[in-house]
């Protein structure tokens, strides 16, 4: 391994100039004019994953954008199988004018390299190429199998990975999952992300006369519509911020003593927070930080809400129905599935006589969780720290990603998120940027992980 | 007098023939395809106002169609003066295919005539032209001084009314005026409508975070300001219905016991009336029968509201604001500016510290209410029962009047509406009809009022 960590310090300009020729590739997935430029990029991909010594590397076509598939796998039955995950897409440079340099002409400013793709995930994925590429040409050998899934579809809904894991599960099937596509809490901070949050989302409406009333004629003597959701939906908390759903938090996993002094660490700042979102104070769970209630609590939001006369000015109208689609995070161990049966079975017991219920599930992710005490992700810990020379913090994520949640559903791997970005990276905007320490030093963690994961 | 109801007994022929004419004239106000009509059905109407020996009769133009004026002057300065309005526009006739006869050629059923226009309105306003001119024709005199205000927008918004009504204050300056475009309670029940409901339109908007948040990432940390916007809602009433705005209910004018005695005793029929709205229950404010809650108390009725993602589907979004259009309908003596005022202080007294509130007032009109025992209604009261040999019964009506608020605040006159038309009329549907029985006894109740009014 020692070889391996010595041929990155002597390799660092290259690796750079590799990474350069990478990001010059405008991979756009979502506009067909860069159709041409995504398929070069899958290309360019595959040839460094060859040059690095993986073998079998291949094309799984889908409908959309190719997966590019490789592995090295000699190094035994008995030694884990690793799944590194990442995508060579990137997404669109509008507002153009807002970017200091042309967002595929990459420029290095101090440590840091700025350009479409830097951190999102070319500069993320291609960490891994290197490690593999440091330890097959020091030693001629992985301590552990690897296999690589690249796509390049992630920047516009991964529409067709799902049917590739499904389809080719035999083949992609691994022990661990690596991802990183994620950030770190802070800058100097390296961070494991150990779990994701699961969403069930539906939507209800409620109907009450069979038409548009006048809100004079009828207005106090029939029950309206809006009035009713309202009602409703200001039952879906009580005055403490607890979800009033019977039964949801029957399965919900408490946040542990361990968590509650881990998160109460991170340099986070509560007035910055509330600064940057432009409120004057936050609301939720009591008894919970806003970490935890972001991350670790289950939540539910009103995301849309319409009903009656929704134009300029007035139209005293008592309309037929009104509609709001709500989503709720869960978090283990709770079922998306279940959790709107709940919820369904809520609404229909707080509506009123006075109107018809209607819900529709609209659709759902699983939380994901992986133990803190687990082998991967102590193992991600003490790369990251014999890597970055300091030890990792934790941290949860509010949101669910896809992809995690199909490496648990499917190939029943857990999965780790070493993520290598910072929050000041800019993805998705203009000046995207990736800092040059954490790629060198994501590759070496990468090669640690892969070596430790071994024993 | 008793010469001016014989006369109408003998005329009855040629009043129908006269009426057939009047309706034959398609006057649909809201198409420009029918303005020569429109204005060939005023001219129409002048003629038959000169006819019936009023004087002074001439158009006053608008920038939309003309309103109609005519008077008769002579009964001397110590007599009052009632002012009749009506409108000669009728409502378009679509669907077409639905009419059993051609609208415009109106035809006789048993005792009903059918066709746009019978009811609402030429029907019920050419009943007044027709008691001037009984009166005129026998005893050369009317007993008060009588002013007609007939216009032709009423069926497209009355857009130049409050403005004719505002230049021409001295011109149609009356004592008590007459408004004969509403319904009896129910066939061969003749009925005063005495009160009208007020209304107070505002619109708040809620605004939390500074951009649209992720729900996964903020969702439980950040107060979402749709789930806001819905509690807020659902504080407008408390569980038995009472608005909990403060200070409401302080000017309201107690149901009295008389009033509740006169509505319970109408032929109302709850099962019936919630089997035509299509629902299995009514709500409102505890304490009050249904006609109560729609005529005689405030209401509050969220008239739209939308937020955040309200296309198909889901999206995980929550959203910067949401927002509610309010109205609260008035009865005497709430004042639709103070109520509003009480609402914006109350909505921003609710809302959270992680909002803001916009308030903004949009429209609205002052309750009605003329006194049981006043001169005008108990001379109506007298006119119907002896028109009709029934006693007749009092209603009151949930909705605002335009004109009648405008009488009253402009003119400062007490207006009676003495509606001729019944709940099966069908205005501005197909089919439109119209029952003679209410057009002759009309005719005469016209004739008792203006004389028993002089007294």
């Amino acid at each position: 391994m020692k070889n391996a960590l010595q041929f990155v310090d002597t390799n660092k300009q290259r690796f750079l100039d590799e990474l350069i020729d990478f990001l010059k590739i405008p991979s756009i997935s979502n506009s067909p004019k860069y159709a041409d430029d995504t398929k070069r990029c899958a290309a360019w991909a595959m040839n460094n994953l060859k040059a690095a010594g993986l073998e079998n590397v291949e094309l799984i076509e889908t409908e959309g954008y190719p997966v590019i598939y490789a592995d090295w796998m000699n190094a035994g039955a008995d030694k884990p199988t690793v799944l590194i995950y990442g995508h060579y897409d990137v997404q669109p440079v509008d507002p153009i004018e807002k970017w200091d340099n042309p967002p595929f002409e990459p420029v290095i400013k101090g440590n840091t390299i700025f350009g479409r793709g830097t951190a999102d995930d070319k500069g993320q994925v291609f960490v891994h190429f290197k490690a593999i590429e440091a330890m097959l040409k020091t030693n001629g050998k992985l301590p552990c199998n690897v296999k690589f899934m690249v796509e390049g579809e992630e920047e516009c809904g991964s529409n067709h990975l799902e049917e590739v894991i499904r389809t080719c599960s035999e083949k992609l099937k691994c022990d661990y999952a690596i991802v990183s596509d994620t950030e770190w809490f802070a800058a100097g901070l390296p961070t494991i992300c150990y779990a994701l949050r699961g969403l069930s989302f539906g939507e209800v409406t409620v109907t009450g006369p069979n038409r548009d009333l006048h809100s004079g004629t009828f207005g106090g003597a029939v029950d309206n519509p809006i009035n009713v959701l309202c009602r409703m939906m200001a039952k879906l908390t009580d005055e403490n911020g607890k979800i009033l759903i019977p039964g949801l938090y029957d399965n919900v996993l408490p946040v542990s003593e361990k968590e509650h002094k881990l998160f109460s660490e991170l340099p986070y700042n509560e007035e910055k927070y509330m600064e940057d979102l432009g409120v004057e104070a936050l609301n939720g769970e009591k008894g919970y930080t806003t970490l935890e209630r972001a991350w670790a609590r289950p939540s539910i939001d009103i995301n849309g809400i319409y009903g009656g006369y929704t134009g300029e000015g007035a139209k005293t109208v008592i309309t037929t129905s009104a509609t709001a689609k709500i989503s709720l995070r869960l978090v283990a161990n709770q079922n998306s599935m279940e959790v709107s049966k709940k919820l369904e079975a809520y609404l229909r017991s707080i509506a009123p006589k006075s109107v018809k219920v209607d819900y529709k599930y609209l659709h759902g992710a699983e939380p994901v969780l992986v133990e803190l005490d687990s082998k991967p992700v102590k193992t991600c810990e003490k790369a990251l720290e014999q890597a970055f020379g300091k030890k990792p913090v934790y941290m949860r994520e509010g949101g669910s990603i896809g992809i995690v949640e199909l490496f648990g559903s499917v190939l029943k791997a857990p999965t780790v998120l070493m993520g290598l970005g910072l929050p000041t990276d800019n993805i998705h905007s203009p000046n995207e940027n990736y800092s040059l320490d954490n790629f060198f030093g994501g590759i070496k963690a990468s090669i640690i992980f892969l070596e430790e994961i071994a024993k």
